[in-house]
């Protein structure tokens, strides 16, 4: 089968068309689960140059593209027809809500069968096979069933585009005859240009913003989570050097903005957190807000959610001015021109030095009263993630799961240039452990490739995870060590749904969980005993002393090979925000947001 | 909140309804994962005599429910919104798929939340709050949004009863404040009658199969995996006696009919099995379909589907004669009393003596004339199925996983009242773990109200399950130890996705899998190392000998507690109608169908 409108160009099987594009977008590895209905797709990943992942199951593949892509701005997961593809769904749908590109590549029946309607395995057996194409709409940003030679490469292009200009998962449906169409070999880069740009009209908002800096006595930067996702980090930070005005970090945006920066003044947790840092959002008379995801769990029950007619919000494709509607006031500008166009504007003009504070929760200061915790003693979370932070180091990703952990985790007191990844809306408890796969495995890739040399990249990615929250998604380890990916798994054991007993139901069974022997989880899932390369540790804290002890080894520190470490917690301990925040969640239940 | 027009009468909670509701139709534990959504729904379990199972992750929590229901024809599931959802939404594809009555339970958010449009943790962030709600309508046979309580009481009978009439998951959303609204108490049983149901017109049905087994000289019985869904199993057995007609099982229907009936033929597996048996199929006048599913790969590529012309299709809700539209020919029957008049009618009139031969490949023939397994020699596919058939007993559950194990095990020889469970569309790997866990709670259910006393129940729950579908739910382990259910896991570890490796990509590195050490599952997973009322076994057979004498030990053969026996093959053993099978699928896919 060869596109006849092609003669003399290069053909080239309609999967490898699909992979070269990746490629060229950056992707080192495919996630994904094999079945019948890829197989033969799964056949062009190691001629294309790309290293194939093999997770166990598709949910975890879903999360673990979701993690890769957090870290490079591009990932891909190959599954088979329905079953697969249903089993990853839910991974898509938080890739979605919280925006991590990942390309979705279905094996799906022969086109012969899908016109026919005929009966297939993995299909619900009604003869409707759209089924499952029609459920992805809802998550992803872009679709494309390519079912027509002639304009495959062209909908492949604009599929992938989608999803980097839009940091959102798109949808692509490969059906099984169709793999080695032959189709033109690409001739040029894909084209990333964003539609509609104009950079004239650019220019206009920046001037805008500046003239509203200007204009400002009181402002404030509010950093938020998807910010990470423009690729402007670098940018943000120096913006925020630059001008010096006060800057919060809204718990799902926490680790964009380096926290030594002078201006930097902790994470704002609204109306649970610190009174000081509440008032001075609260008395701010302009509030730039960068990347929002303004849920009700990442900004506590929406009391930290800035006023819209002092905001002015950056997003990925738009500002909008003070709560207009963007259409108005600016769309379609590409996030790195226009914070440069930003950094150039503000660094000629002066601005004065802003005054803040500084409460007595903001984490140096808690660090600086913390009690001694002697080494019999049982780990408290109040302690434990203040005290944690001299264990991380710059270049490290930190990743830390929803519940307790990010609770404390919002106290940890980072190094500069660390990457921190953590949910901010989607919350579905278990994505973290396949997400640190997918995690290390792109700093593997950038490592190998050189470009997180000049960050002097520590190589280790950390993830701090409750033990209900682990049982979820566990076989992400297995992948992790099938892959020999360098980890640092620390597993918070408090006996259950510590952060749904808060919620309701504090003796409840239901928030009881299966008590596991986790230690054993590496030599259950096959790690190498004994191999010089490819170092396991498994080690249990059930006191300061034990913790310290074994955060002092050498290759604890290091970082390479896997390591996992139980940290017994008491059931009934929590980090005091979590526990302010449960009361509110519980009371807004009860009283269907009446309060 | 009460319902106004409803005075005088009990009035109860909106959640304590639901679950009355379910406890009269037969439920006895409800299947799920706690969440913030359904914490107040999971406090009602307890009180309604329910016991709450808690998965460690909601696919397996589905995968439960589904073997659970098909066991006891109602199952229940509780999630959390958005997240837990979508995370179950592949087993519920499966359960619509093979028919499974599922009811899906999931806690929503606040119906004031909902209908601004909140940016809630869980859902999207785009406003849309549906949107889960939309996938479900394509994998369930109801939906029920609870959002009115005057209305909700007869929207969950309704929606009961479809999940009960058609044997599929149905979905109802209970918005977090209005558990508690109270309601009428139910006063009398749900209504299950058959809507439209004509005694008449059932009547004329059956007289009109009778003729046509009367008219037919070379008719054949063909057994569907479905007609275990109608409840009349005991019914289909019968009339296999009564009438003598040569009966053969499909895959997918195998264990449904007893195996020592005289005129059993065996799995009947189209092309790619026995030509004598497929000669009798080809060669009928009139072929009885009870309960079928046609899928590609139940009738291994459309060679075991009957033709229509000459065949009497029999469902859940219809009858369908010589390939007719069921509208005019049949519908809206009970299939109890439709058995009941069939039975009676047979029986009063004179069949002739039909007379059949049985091929080389007919189990009980390949069993005699098979060759001794020496104690040193590894385990065989051929072999090791046809001699694990000694092991099972009369009233064990048999599960079955897709791939080599489902292939095998159409060579099993059953004993009587048995059930068999496997998957006959969905074929999504990893189902029958969980599975197995929902069918070893129905089953201690059965035998604790003693349901399954008179049937001589032996109350073991015997899995056989290939590596790398273990691989994809192995959390299952976890919910069946936390639930102390007495079940065998018969683990093949072949080193991979072997079916998948006969499709294509024999050598290649995406049909390997993690190597596991798979024994210590039970361990890692918090089994009681010395409970004797929860005894645990794990052990390795890596030859005949070892095989022989782990299924000699009493307490193996005692199947209470925990047992993982795992049986090494080699990775290139497959039985032979697999091998035969997987050429045909692979010569299918090269050519879009056409060959």
């Amino acid at each position: 089968m060869t596109n006849p409108n092609s003669e003399g160009q290069e053909q080239i099987d309609l999967a490898d068309y699909i992979f070269k594009r990746l490629v060229q977008l950056g992707l080192g590895s495919v996630h994904g689960v094999p079945g019948d209905y890829n197989l033969t797709i799964l056949d062009r990943v190691k001629p294309a140059g790309l290293t194939w992942v093999g997770n166990a199951n598709e949910l975890n593949s879903g999360y673990a593209a979701d993690g890769y892509g957090r870290i490079k701005g591009i990932a891909a997961m190959c599954t088979s027809y329905g079953v697969g593809d249903l089993s990853a769904i839910n991974a898509i749908g938080g890739a979605y809500g919280e925006k991590s590109p990942i390309v979705h590549l279905v094996g799906t029946p022969l086109t012969a069968a899908q016109e026919s309607g005929a009966c297939l395995h993995h299909s619900l057996g009604d003869g409707n096979l759209r089924v499952f194409s029609d459920m992805n709409k809802w998550v992803t940003v872009a679709q494309a069933n390519l079912i027509d030679i002639d304009t495959a490469p062209a909908l492949v292009d604009a599929t992938l585009k989608a999803c980097v200009l839009n940091s959102r998962p798109v949808y692509i449906e490969l059906p099984t005859n169709l793999v080695h169409a032959k189709v033109p070999a690409p001739t040029s880069p894909i084209d990333l240009l964003v539609p509609g740009y104009d950079e004239g009209h650019e220019a206009k908002i920046v001037a805008s913003i500046v003239e509203a800096i200007h204009k400002s006595t009181k402002p404030v930067i509010l950093v938020g989570g998807l910010a990470a996702r423009f690729g402007v980090t670098e940018e943000i930070n120096e913006f925020v050097r630059l001008t010096g005005i006060p800057t919060v970090s809204m718990t799902f945006g926490k680790g964009i903005v380096n926290e030594s920066l002078p201006n930097y003044q902790g994470v704002y947790i609204g109306a649970v957190g610190d009174a000081v840092l509440k008032q001075q959002v609260d008395g701010a008379d302009l509030i730039l807000d960068f990347g929002p995801l303004h849920s009700d769990v990442n900004t506590f029950g929406f009391t930290a959610a800035p006023k819209a007619d002092i905001t002015i919000t950056i997003d990925q494709d738009s500002v909008r001015f003070f709560g207009q509607n963007p259409d108005a006031s600016g769309r379609f500008f590409s996030p790195k021109s226009f914070m440069n166009k930003l950094l150039k504007n503000i660094s000629a003009t002066k601005l004065p030095t802003y005054p803040f504070n500084r409460g007595p929760s903001y984490p140096p200061h808690l660090l600086q009263n913390l009690k001694p915790s002697p080494d019999n003693a049982i780990i408290d979370h109040d302690a434990f993630w203040l005290r944690m932070s001299k264990y991380l180091r710059s270049g490290d990703i930190i990743i830390v799961e929803a519940g307790t952990a990010i609770a404390g985790a919002c106290t940890l007191i980072l190094p500069d240039n660390v990457t921190f990844v953590n949910s901010g809306l989607w919350l579905s408890i278990g994505y973290t452990l396949p997400a640190l796969q997918g995690a290390a495995l792109a700093r593997r890739e950038q490592r190998r490739d050189g470009s997180m040399e000049a960050a002097g990249c520590s190589g280790r990615s950390i993830l701090f995870i409750g033990d209900g929250s682990l049982q979820m998604s566990v076989q992400g380890i297995s992948d992790i060590i099938r892959n020999r990916l360098d980890a640092t798994i620390i597993v918070i054991n408090n006996n259950g749904y510590t952060v749904e007993r808060y919620i309701h139901g504090f003796n409840e069974s239901y928030n009881d969980i299966q008590p596991w022997r986790y230690t054993q989880a590496l030599s259950f899932f096959g790690a190498p005993l004994d191999d010089p390369e490819y170092p396991v540790i498994a080690e249990q804290a059930k006191n300061w002393g034990q913790l310290r002890s074994v955060l002092a080894r050498e290759d604890v520190q290091k970082g390479k090979g896997l390591a996992l470490i139980e940290v017994y917690m008491d059931l009934e301990d929590a980090p005091l925000p979590l526990k302010n925040f449960a009361v509110y969640m519980a009371n807004r239940n009860r009283t269907n947001g009446k309060h």
